[in-house]
């Protein structure tokens, strides 16, 4: 194995790869066992990690799988003590990044074949299988058929993330919007106060902003109590714009928002853009369901869905709360052509009879990176290995884990909720004490996560929801529950702990 | 293990996990072992794949490992007949897209650990390693100081993708000249016609560009006999624009073009800025050396980074020739300050001490996305599996072979060279006959390139280059050298192929 050529390329023979992929995966079975035992921050300082990696490249490489005893090494003492685990069953920050057993085996089965699925023709099952379980989440998410691969117009697509999947809806809706109501006239995006950052980012990327403070071009819009969108506000600001000879082009609704999980309506948008002419003239409405979108594989889950007839796109991450490996986005639209108008570019080296008769989908043209790995045997696995009823089991337990910890919250007076929990995702805080600043309460609760989180026990983010009509603005906590391995034990334990510190 | 509970979720067992780990791995040796055994383009028509697949998702999950008999199945009946097979030794089509154990394992271990490294404290490892390695590559590369993430203002970063570095650097470039020099006058971009499709697809995104028809804010300038930029058409081209009040912010050079490996230099691209004022006024010189860039590891092969002084950003893909699984760009910029003025958004949900104290990188500004998983480990894996010398190696021995085609087509007089070789791409085609007509010889050649690829024994490409002077357009064949396990016997024997076709 290891007489080494002078000048040779030292490959791993196969057998040393077998011996050391046997390895990794036994490596990492061991760290989801091992998971409870680090603390889930990583308690490390800027540059620690950088400290113990060596300063220059090597020259030499290792020498077969004894060298990689070093590697295996460094795992322990370099990567995990530099880790925030996001696996752990104790992460209950920003969002879930479910990682399973399926979906690691998808993505090693995607990195083994190392197919390159720009083209049908250069990846035709990445394509089609593709195409299929984008089809199947339609049916299991009770999606419109307008976004099926098989309908005359739409389909779905893998994308690297909801960013990416804004950008495109974005961009596609500009194409579509010169097309059909063609001038100069500036346009302009909505969405509420509480739409993910991406949706600037995008604009900012597309450059329908010019940075990050154009509120000119997009425009937030206010919310109510519970800070879903509020549609008249939205009228009142497309009005406006129309008034002032700006094209309204593109609003994004969020089903689950990133803050506290809040539902815009997107009956009552449709009808706004319906009344106002921006559908007619080529409006685009696009829905961001990252996160929430997971849970409408159960039916009892879907009261959101609710005038998804007039939305141009949808997207949701598996790779948030669907047990598959980021990169994961399913991306949906009824009108993929618009997508083809505003990314399609044929150069000559990419030219091939099968694109040119039509009869097939290159992916390369709903999205922005020329290459694309087969990102579909992930989620096929996934499907394949829960089926409909393990996701929504996966899905039902972590809600009802949620509601047990809103019961917890409700029984002691020190705590409240600070809106409606949304499936899984809890917004709490310290409430307020009698005649207490609302700055007071917020500085307590801030310092009750950064004790939370410093016991490396539990891991939980925060959030700032705005003030709503006498409510002040408020400083909260996030409890979103949703780990692949999180059990009930997990979720009382951290109450038990924030009680524990509350006390103290 | 399958004594699964009415309702309980179907989670794999930790035991069950490695067993269909090890599966998968012996799986993967043995498709890479197998791998000659294929045709290497898929022989199916469109719609095959998707008939052998369910219309409707799964009700119920694979019943455990047994389950997994029927995956195992499919990857054999369904997947593998419809993959066009990018690992086979005789894929010389496009550029490589490479695929190494030492990647594969990497890509494994991120799976599993499914770090989410959007900010530095959700994954300092994450974010440390990727700086480290990083500035690994530049001192592998010999690229400028100026690029390390330890200098003043520089860093690298891995892309998903080329396209999405160029799309990263475009909007840098417009976020700094906006603030350079401020105006509202129409921003273009420039390259050679020989630039790859990314260019015009991120100035389309971006909004630079209205449409893939406009020439107006994408100019293509002419080049040379061998294809490389015309340093005094760009001159032109720029002066006319600032004439006519227009302000020019980008100029993508390249070290490798898809079409042909032809190389644009930097220098006197460098000196053109400089002198029509770009420079001075924020303008932005992005390089891309997607492919190319590989062979930086060889300093007989840095010829073309003369000039490096005067470029802003530049990019390669570890995963086309450098044994990194897609995706992996390495992209790196002298201003990262420009990266962060056009991509940075802080909603409060992510807000963090770390990030606040301005001590951190925080790659998530760096990119597209928000989220970003671990993609670091398989390029460390990579590095330090091979090491520098392998990594020579490795290239070498790609050049070697391409010279050894260029060697056989120069005895064979119905062939001929297109253009020079670059590094391990071949352009050749049959020769043309006495008086025939270029577009018989064009039809020849296409003709040839579809009878090889329809015997599934290897796979090539095809490009056009333009007409230069008294030479027309040519339709010709691109041998692209650079797989992973591709030897001088399958050269050799696509060769001989070649030879054989062409006497029919």
């Amino acid at each position: 194995m290891s007489e080494k050529q002078e000048g040779a390329v030292p490959h791993l023979a196969a057998e040393e790869f077998r011996q050391l992929g046997y390895r990794m995966v036994d490596w990492i079975a061991g760290y989801w066992d091992r998971l409870e035992s680090f603390p889930v921050r990583a308690p490390v300082a800027p540059g620690d990690v950088a400290a113990r990696l060596p300063p220059h490249p090597p020259e030499q490489g290792l020498d077969g799988e004894k060298g990689w005893e070093a590697v295996f090494q460094d795992l322990e003492q370099v990567v995990l003590p530099g880790t925030t685990h996001w696996q752990s069953p104790s992460f209950f920050g920003y969002f879930p990044a479910n990682v399973s057993g399926p979906a690691v085996l998808g993505e090693l089965l995607s990195a083994g074949l190392g197919v390159q699925g720009m083209l049908w023709s250069t990846g035709p099952a990445c394509t089609e299988l593709e195409a299929r379980v984008m089809d199947w989440l339609v049916e299991l998410l009770g999606l419109p058929a307008s976004f099926l691969s098989t309908s005359p117009t739409g389909g779905g697509v893998i994308q690297g993330s909801a960013s990416e999947a804004t950008l495109v809806a974005m961009v596609a809706a500009r194409a579509r919007i010169r097309r059909m109501s063609p001038g100069d006239a500036p346009l302009v995006a909505y969405a509420s106060t509480q739409v993910h950052s991406s949706l600037l980012k995008a604009a900012m990327l597309c450059g329908v902003a010019r940075d990050a403070s154009d509120t000119t071009h997009v425009r937030t819009i206010a919310t109510d109590a519970t800070y879903g969108l509020n549609p008249e506000a939205l009228e009142r600001a497309i009005t406006e714009d129309l008034a002032a000879g700006k094209r309204p082009f593109f609003v994004c609704a969020t089903l689950g928002t990133t803050s506290s999980g809040a539902v815009d309506r997107l009956g009552p948008i449709g009808e706004v853009l319906a009344r106002t002419g921006v559908t007619a003239s080529g409006g685009w409405l696009h829905v961001d369901a990252a996160w929430a979108g997971a849970a409408l594989v159960c039916p009892e889950f879907r009261e959101g869905l609710a005038g998804m007839e007039a939305v141009d796109s949808f997207c949701f991450d598996p790779h948030k709360w669907l047990l598959t490996n980021f990169d994961c986005d399913a991306f949906f639209t009824r009108d993929r052509g618009a997508l083809l108008e505003a990314l399609s570019v044929m150069p000559e080296y990419l030219r091939n009879t099968a694109s040119a008769s039509g009869s097939v989908t290159d992916y390369r043209d709903w999205q922005v990176p020329l290459g694309r790995r087969f990102r579909a045997l992930k989620l096929w696995l996934v499907l394949r290995h829960y089926g409909r009823q393990g996701l929504q089991a996966y899905i039902r337990e972590h809600v009802r884990l949620a509601q047990r910890f809103v019961g917890w919250v409700a029984q002691d007076a020190r705590f409240e909720l600070a809106v409606p929990r949304s499936l899984a995702l809890v917004c709490f805080r310290l409430a307020a004490r009698p005649a207490e600043a609302s700055a007071a309460t917020d500085a307590r609760n801030r310092a009750l996560l950064e004790r939370l989180n410093a016991t490396g026990e539990v891991f939980l983010s925060h959030t700032v929801l705005p003030g709503v009509g006498e409510r002040p603005t408020r400083y909260v906590l996030r409890m979103a529950i949703g780990g692949t391995r999180t059990q009930e034990g997990h979720v009382r334990a951290c109450w038990e702990l924030l009680q524990r510190l509350a006390s103290e």
